[in-house]
């Protein structure tokens, strides 16, 4: 395929999108909620989530592994768009996350537009050689659908691993998914991506620069095996800004502590995280002191899906929010604040909304961070636990026992040994959590 | 309190001991089962154990928190008794820990014989200078019942952290107790130490030695929040050899390592963790090359203890054996071994009976050791379930879930990257996890 059929297929794209582009009213598909929503999924549903000049999707049903639902979905963007990612770094990661990896180090390949084809049910994580055979597979039969180079085709999987990937139902379903392409159907993109997910997840900006509105939007899925080390589960976000490739990455690459990294379900890292952010360029160019404004709005959108996988942990029934301060160091409060929110006895007390701040106090001491029993202070929300080595003077269990009954918690740890400073979030170990894990494959 | 006072009670205590020491027929004293034992519990209820010539026991009911259940228990040990010791790295530990430290860096204070006080119930953890208070309230009563020094009074305390511990209930049993000390009573200490354990926990074992043989026998208590850091839960082991005691804290220092140190329930570290092994000298001396044959005899009533701590995990239905081989260094070996063994969804998986193998590659990619995909071979007992990257050829998902109904499983993996292995157990994680620790307070 010469360069000339590139170029007028990008002209061709070019033009579809701009008559898309007419409209910027916020799309309203709300996908079917699963059978038990999660309580502490977002009031109101799926949001309404901006369209993006230059990214259309789609979503139908593949019968990959589950069956009537909506399985795989397909993303197409402009001629154009800088693609960023950034990817769990788990040892045993899936073959298409590598092969991500290896198409984001490619220069200069925008031009021809690119692809996302995701499926839910099988992650194709550690299926070997035949494994990214299915990868290259999906590729190459994207890439001819869409007049695409396979080098920018990204593709995920998410589901059990180690089940080879029935990956012609995937590229038998590629005309229906071409077919169905609309900028209007990121909800359903959202809704195909789930697998434990209780709700779809999604959230959006929009950032006023000199140069115009820029639009972000974005969707998640994860819900278990949820400790992102670099990037969390399946996140996509696009937005219409015209930002070239490496400040696209950079400004990703720095928003990912505070946000996915910043949460964690289970303490189990997937085999296959990974977060693609997608900037089509039909909208205002975003460079210089314009990439802090976008980051800060971008931050907001990752926050925002991040804290919903959080809200969609398996069996979750609260939200707790950790708050540390007070560490020596940034490491340490790290390490303080995800003991406490992998811990399973923090967790269960949690569910059983006893206010067992002492638990607290063993995750602390096990962190492996400095820390002294004597200039430890421990609040529930606002209410003072413990402090000089011992509980506090006025503690009131009933009090805190009330305070454990609200969904949404905050367990904020003073160290009084510095000044750093962390946040995650996580949730509660329930029943439920077991009822989904214990007969996941079957 | 005079040299002389202390000399003549040691003489006569010593008398005393002599006269007790004819018998070694093992102790046949059946703690109570608990309501429901765990289904790994070892057969035969609590093992006959030998009795230890200078060291005596006693447990009553003091009521520090449980009703209808003995919960203090105490330990008298003969003059010339060498004390060693390792203890939980938390650094919130709690005040009884840091004082069993104290004492054990004094030299030369075996002279005057030994006691160990230990209650289940408070924790006496994170209680401040009260609880520090509490301590030597209990140290002091105890030395001046047993015409000791409070320098030679060691005193642990299990259960609920944070709140202060009602240690006049304990002073108060010191009559009861002190009248009640025998050599046979070691079971009703094994129960007394118990909190959610659901059976008492004892092992023993006999060398031959030049000298003569020696006896040791010990008992432990742990049931959850265990992942040792250095030596776990309370343990406390008794011989009748004679060592020094910088011998005798080398011994046991060595052991640790693979025995308590080797499990774990749900990764959370103890504040009150403490093992004491003591030497009463009432038997053999044992030194220079006699030394490695204790230790062998040690290690094995260590493990023993260890395994059983495992086997009453909280909640437990399934032990699980976790042996890596084939790592790069011994780091990476622990650290993939504990990455399965404190893995969520390898633990569920486990209490589903479901061979779901994808778990414990997500949990080798997610220790952060070295490891390839393609070079990571698993199997279940003798089944190979994975090698060459993906699914083992031969796998036999029906074999394998056959496999997984047993309730002794062994995972293994080899990560064909060096010659360096390591061995741990833990348990299942299932419903009864989550109904013991979502209301341990209430």
């Amino acid at each position: 395929m010469g360069k000339t059929d590139w170029k007028a297929r990008a002209k061709a794209l070019k033009k579809d999108l701009k008559a898309m582009r007419t409209s910027q009213a916020p799309v309203a598909v709300a996908p079917k909620p699963a059978k038990s929503v999660s309580p502490l999924a977002p009031a109101g549903g799926f949001p309404a989530l901006p369209r993006i000049a230059g990214a259309s999707f789609a979503a139908v049903e593949a019968g990959v592994r589950y069956k009537n639902r909506r399985d795989v979905m397909l993303v197409h963007l402009a001629p154009g768009t800088t693609v960023a990612g950034v990817f769990t770094r788990s040892s045993t990661r899936a073959g298409c996350v590598r092969d991500c990896q290896a198409k984001l180090a490619l220069k200069g390949t925008e031009a021809a537009g690119a692809a996302i084809v995701v499926n839910s049910g099988n992650s194709n994580a550690f299926t070997g050689a035949a494994g990214d055979r299915s990868v290259a597979e999906i590729c190459a039969a994207t890439a001819t659908a869409l007049n695409l180079p396979s080098a920018r085709v990204f593709t995920s999987s998410t589901g059990v691993i180690g089940e080879p990937l029935p990956h012609d139902r995937i590229t038998a379903a590629l005309p229906a998914l071409t077919a169905a392409l609309t900028e209007d159907a990121i909800g359903l993109a959202a809704e195909a991506i789930m697998t434990t997910d209780t709700f779809p997840k999604g959230a959006s900006a929009v950032v006023q620069t000199a140069n115009g509105p820029v639009h972000i939007a974005g969707i998640a899925k994860g819900s278990g095996m949820i400790a992102p080390d670099m990037a969390t589960m399946l996140v996509y976000i696009f937005t219409d800004a015209r930002i070239t490739a490496p400040s696209l990455q950079k400004v990703l690459s720095a928003q990912v502590g505070d946000t996915f990294n910043a949460i964690t379900v289970d303490s189990d890292t997937s085999t296959s995280d990974a977060l693609l952010l997608c900037a089509t360029g039909q909208g205002p160019v975003v460079r210089g002191r314009g990439l802090a404004t976008f980051a800060t709005a971008l931050k907001g959108v990752m926050l925002d899906l991040a804290i919903q996988v959080a809200r969609d942990g398996e069996g979750a029934t609260k939200l707790i929010e950790v708050r540390v301060s007070g560490a020596a160091d940034a490491p340490d409060a790290h390490r303080v604040a995800m003991a406490i929110a992998n811990s399973p006895l923090v967790k269960t007390a949690v569910a059983g909304e006893d206010p067992n701040w002492g638990r607290i106090v063993m995750a602390v001491g096990k962190s492996g961070a400095q820390a002294d029993r004597d200039r430890l202070a421990i609040r529930f929300g606002d209410i003072l636990v413990a402090e000089n080595g011992a509980r506090a003077a006025g503690y009131d269990e009933a009090q805190a026992a009330a305070y454990m009954k609200q969904p949404e918690l905050v367990i904020a740890v003073d160290l009084g040994m510095g000044a750093a400073t962390r946040t995650v979030w996580t949730c509660d170990l329930t029943h439920r959590y077991i009822d989904i894990n214990a007969d996941y494959r079957s």
